[in-house]
């Protein structure tokens, strides 16, 4: 039996097959031998998902004084929902659709131009690395949205994928992991794991004790893609000092560290710690503003007005977020559950990161308050109504639909019998949802259209005319602005045509 | 019968009878006739507190192209409390001691030598001014440290202060609100108080409707005091717009608007709400820090590391709040509540503000944890012990210490039975708390203590000599650095020497 990996727009491709892999595995053998010559260090990355395939590009395209460091393997897994990365990869093509041009280039450069970059699936290649980059995903599933004290998190795929490399690799070579790991994974974990490798592989761990560090990297999916790899703070963390150095040596070839120095810190808990505090920072801060932002909107209060008056404190207020309409992508929703997990599991402490949990579920929750708003703004009714929604991504000028609160609202405006249709310009696809169809025409979205909402403030939606609402829009329809993409001016104009309009975090315009 | 005022430093002063007040009032009615020839507009500040008498100074040294613009007069209630300001003021002494030097020197000028500024107590000088400034406090009384849904609001000394305006003022003048209220104070209570008075006056409400603003401050005690009333951002709002015209006239002669423009909300609502915010903000974010510090302490990590590792990320992770003691001061232990009360009491609403509301509670109590360390690193029983508490003031390099974390601390130790002794260079005495004695040398403070906490990094203890703690310190007394006022170093240099040492964030140091 033949199996098939999808590409998300459709494309097919064979799983290879026992014959496939050990043919595969020699012309690695020889491919690594060939680049040794060259005198380049072998680099291999694990996981080609969006922080994994485009650091296999930028560690690939590295020069320093004219010359090449790093020859690339990125390793997936050859299953369905995976293997189709590598033949794209190999082609000399992003596996992911980014807003960032470059990325193309890039990949094309790495592959056709340089033939610096293989993408492969054989476990075998971990033994060639002189360098393992860890950049695979460790998921939770949240049980119940709203409780965030139910949910599990995917260890055992995450130890598979440690072991693979434990039996394989060499063990002077350094492991480098970049994924979100609780606090206290590589020392608990980790490092017990490739051990018991090395004791099985009759290694001694004494003449070679395992070279692993941690750094977390700072990605964001969007226009400066490459830039947030190469041109930002990097922390890092080692379990030894022959890690510390090589992992020092590594991030300096290929991060920008003139500009960014690096930053160790003493034990790789803190610099797992660091990572889950940062983006539980930001989560909390969201959470923190939605109750003002009810507040606001309760007693007539304009409150991006008020901020806009606030975050000219520089250094001590401009970290505060403005009211939107939810939290989205791979790390806000969840990285905080990682360090619960890590608080109550291996470290098996009774205190609870209180705040930030409540702020996970008010975050989940945030896109009801939006539903709430439509169907004031509907007068209750939405049964059999057409609602148009603006915005499958949770980031502006992006595509990433990865846990978009949008997906939350179209589910909202189903379960009451109504007809959402969603609109992006960037998405595609919204992954494990099949059933929602994206469309890419915003005048077909917004015909005869008795609601609308938009989730995201894209360039086209704030830039949009408002021509084309009062043209396509049924009339005395309700506008939800959830993300401030419509100024009062746009507002004023709307209410005048005979619509209503309501917003997020904008109290005054019940009033305008 | 006489009655006395007191100065902290135990002067005291005889509070005025009628007949001195008599008196008064002509001379006040002579001195603003007197001003008004000079073409120098009267400003009338109620309130002479830390933000009243700082603004009067601020505001009658103020001088444009070499003309002196307005004539200031302070007033304060003649009662035991308060009265001591007025006959301070009045000899061109500050009534605070503060470290900004200036301050001393702006008070002697006006008073002294430009003869600009006089304090005083009759109600009837309102009646002289063009402009009025309202720095009184609205103080919130909590019933239940710990519950912060348990507290009263003393909204009747605040009405009254407002109806002493109503009666007495010109209807022409400004009214300019700088107190932090409840969002809706201005609409709901300031507005119809004065607009009663006006009716009782006969005053036509058409012809004159009153002319209120809202403009917060945000002065910081210490070495910048008066910069943090002059070059700061500035909000305001008003009710209608000869008031808007008339503040923004006035703020732009006190304050540096070239460099810190002027930031107008539409509505007084948003500007007493946006001061509010603004310190729940950082209140939130001192509270969503210390859960992360509990982790840190619990799992040998060194919080302050980790945090400067983050907060490179200037615009988005900057405003991270680092780990402390607790949080004090006159703003941040309680404008949240204010918030709260409108909510339910102005505007009805049945949403609380559920996460600053729990942030204000774990702040009352954050300073417990230092206590728990404390008790911890004694051995469990501090009963008969000496106690050192280095710091009173809540702040570094400051002598204030409204609501200081130290005085729970101070409680705590006492409490079970040992003898607390506590020092500042800065802070004299601790109002309310005449059993407390501030002592203001650090040899007898520590001299055959058996615990010894760090409450605040006053330069003076981050300098502090080792070999001081060395001589002075019982043996193997317990020290608790609650404030990073330590560097590992001296951590390492304490603990040889027999010394045990925890740190509030600091996980590492168990390990040192």
């Amino acid at each position: 039996m033949v199996s098939y990996s999808t590409y998300p727009n459709k494309k097919m491709f064979d799983i290879p097959n026992k014959e496939r892999s050990e043919e595969e595995k020699s012309l690695i053998k020889e491919i690594c031998k060939k680049q040794r010559k060259k005198n380049k260090e072998i680099v291999v990355i694990q996981g080609l998902g969006f922080v994994g395939a485009v650091m296999a590009a930028i560690i690939s395209d590295c020069e320093i004084n004219d010359r090449i460091p790093y020859f690339v393997l990125g390793i997936d897994l050859p299953s369905e929902q995976s293997y189709w990365k590598i033949p794209t990869i190999n082609a000399g093509q992003s596996p992911f659709k980014v807003e960032d041009p470059e990325i193309e280039l890039i990949f094309n450069r790495a592959v056709n131009v340089k033939k610096n970059l293989k993408a492969t699936w054989v476990k075998e290649s971990y033994a060639e690395a002189d360098i393992i980059i860890v950049d695979i995903n460790l998921d939770v599933i949240k049980l119940d949205l709203g409780d965030s004290r139910k949910f599990e998190i995917q260890m055992d795929s995450f130890k598979a994928a440690i072991k693979d490399i434990g039996k394989n690799m060499n063990p002077k070579s350094l492991v480098l992991i970049e994924s979100t790991i609780p606090p206290g994974t590589i020392e608990k974990i980790v490092l017990p794991l490739i051990n018991e490798c090395f004791r099985e592989r009759s290694i001694d761990l004494i003449q070679n004790p395992p070279l692993i560090a941690h750094s977390y990297e700072r990605v964001m999916p969007g226009a400066n893609y490459i830039n947030s790899i190469k041109k930002i703070w990097r922390t890092f963390s080692a379990v030894n000092e022959i890690a510390s150095r090589k992992t020092r040596m590594f991030l300096s070839n290929i991060i920008d560290t003139k500009e960014f120095p690096l930053m160790e810190l003493q034990h790789t808990r803190a610099s797992e710690f660091g990572k889950i505090l940062e983006n539980s920072y930001r989560a909390m801060n969201i959470a923190f503003i939605y109750e003002w932002t009810l507040f606001a909107e309760d007693i007539g209060i304009n409150l991006f007005a008020v901020i806009d008056s606030i975050r000219v404190r520089k250094g001590t207020h401009d970290n505060m977020m403005y009211p939107g309409f939810g939290v989205g992508g791979y790390c806000l929703p969840k990285d905080t559950l990682l360090a619960e997990w890590a608080s109550k599991e291996l470290y098996h402490r009774d205190k609870e990161l209180k705040f930030s949990l409540e702020a996970i579920n008010v975050n989940d929750l945030m896109p009801h308050h939006t539903f709430e708003l439509l169907q004031k703004g509907m007068g209750g009714d939405l049964k059999s109504k057409r609602v148009a929604i603006l915005g499958a991504s949770y980031r502006n000028d992006v595509g990433d639909t990865r846990n978009s609160p949008s997906i939350y609202l179209y589910d909202c405006i189903k379960y009451v019998g109504a007809y959402p249709i969603i609109h992006d310009p960037y998405s595609n696809f919204i992954e494990g949802r099949d059933d929602i169809r994206i469309t890419k025409s915003i005048n077909t979205t917004l015909k005869d259209a008795e609601g609308l909402v938009f989730t995201i403030n894209h360039k086209q939606y704030v830039n949009i005319s408002m021509n084309i609402l009062v043209e396509n829009l049924s009339k005395n329809s309700c506008i939800i602005d959830a993300f401030d993409v419509l100024d009062d001016k746009k507002i004023l104009y709307l209410k005048q045509n005979g619509f209503k309009v309501l917003g997020v975090g904008k109290g005054h315009i019940n009033n305008l």
